[in-house]
């Protein structure tokens, strides 16, 4: 299968590369601003102008496109809404996604009623907990089920997609239930890197590593 | 100043170069690492088990650390606790941090009630919200305030180190306001790119666009 040419874009050239995981990574927040702009009214936008939204210079912008076809018209610049329908193609956003949520804390029920990923192709179709008392309530119209049905429900609902916000001790299990169950692709939460096979996607948010990164600069700033 | 060798450590070496941005967001994850590694009675690491932990190369880690001095002995690898200590006063652990939240819906009481921040140096000194309703009540011993007093409270308490978690739409004015109090450090969970100024850290957590950067996969993988 040739990497780059998979999804029928008219406009679609051979490329010798399969883009590099830091390219998928942009794409989204090529959309992102793809979707403001078009709020806006906007309807065509400059490699230049789509860069300075999200700090990536234009021609970044056009590499990181250029591994999926040709986009744009030199001098013209790309049409808002084209561009944007062609990269939520491009990331598979032309469809919805069930996925799993386990952990129904304080940041699980933030994530279950955060409007983010339902307006933006991601539902949030099952629900898991190990609170007993918590297993069987229901929560944005869904029942919380035990963490013990992960691996069944998940697989009888054909959910590929997962998101852990359980604390560190527990995300492995959960991890490896969700990945019997037949889930490739785990959006975690909780601060331990996860075991898991090759074919299945992880990707970490760490608020507190990710403040760390910056109180590095603030100290310096503080002996300067 | 000389970017690398600021911290005093004893064995600190000469370097050229600061050290690149990328390199301060990995230092967290290796602090992450040698916590648990502490807590699981492990007293002493080679560069290669504590890369196998964060998917890293040992090389990598060699690399990085190189910036700040010479830590380990050929061989014998990292003691655990001394190494931690090390990379905790690098990122400006080995004192605490207050922050300010700016939020309090479901995800900013999620981040005021976590205690990974707390434990951690990072500690929520000051809350904003802009509803008539919760300002004035209490979250885990503090008042909410609203965010017109932001740049006051701000300042009065020398914070520097700010967490937003409003809506799109309102976070430039927010992270304005956070400017102006002396902030000069913000993690944004809102999904727009900030403009502040070349002296101020921002870093993002968009848990939608990392959702997205997986849906790519998913797609490619149902198409094969």
């Amino acid at each position: 299968m040739n990497g780059s040419c998979i999804f029928g874009l008219e406009e679609c050239v051979e490329h010798l590369e399969s883009p590099p995981d830091v390219v998928i990574k942009r794409l989204p927040l090529y959309a992102r601003s793809l979707r403001y702009l078009l709020q806006e009214g906007v309807s065509s936008v400059s490699s230049q102008e789509l860069g300075e939204r999200i700090n990536v210079t234009a021609a970044q912008i056009r590499k990181d496109l250029s591994y999926f076809g040709e986009f744009g018209k030199q001098g013209i610049g790309y049409d808002v809404e084209k561009l944007l329908h062609q990269i939520e193609r491009i990331l598979g956003l032309n469809q919805e996604w069930p996925a799993a949520l386990v952990g129904i804390g304080h940041l699980g029920e933030a994530i279950a009623r955060y409007e983010g990923f339902r307006t933006q192709g991601i539902r949030i179709s099952a629900m898991f907990d190990s609170d007993q008392h918590k297993i069987g309530q229901e929560m944005t119209g869904l029942v919380i089920h035990s963490v013990d049905q992960i691996d069944t429900i998940v697989r009888e609902m054909a959910i590929r997609l997962a998101i852990i916000a359980v604390p560190g001790n527990f995300a492995q299990d959960v991890a490896d239930r969700l990945v019997v169950g037949g889930v490739r692709a785990i959006l975690s939460y909780a601060p331990i890197v996860l075991q898991v096979p090759d074919h299945v996607w992880v990707r970490y948010i760490d608020p507190v590593a990710v403040v760390h990164s910056m109180t590095y600069y603030l100290a310096r700033e503080e002996e300067s």
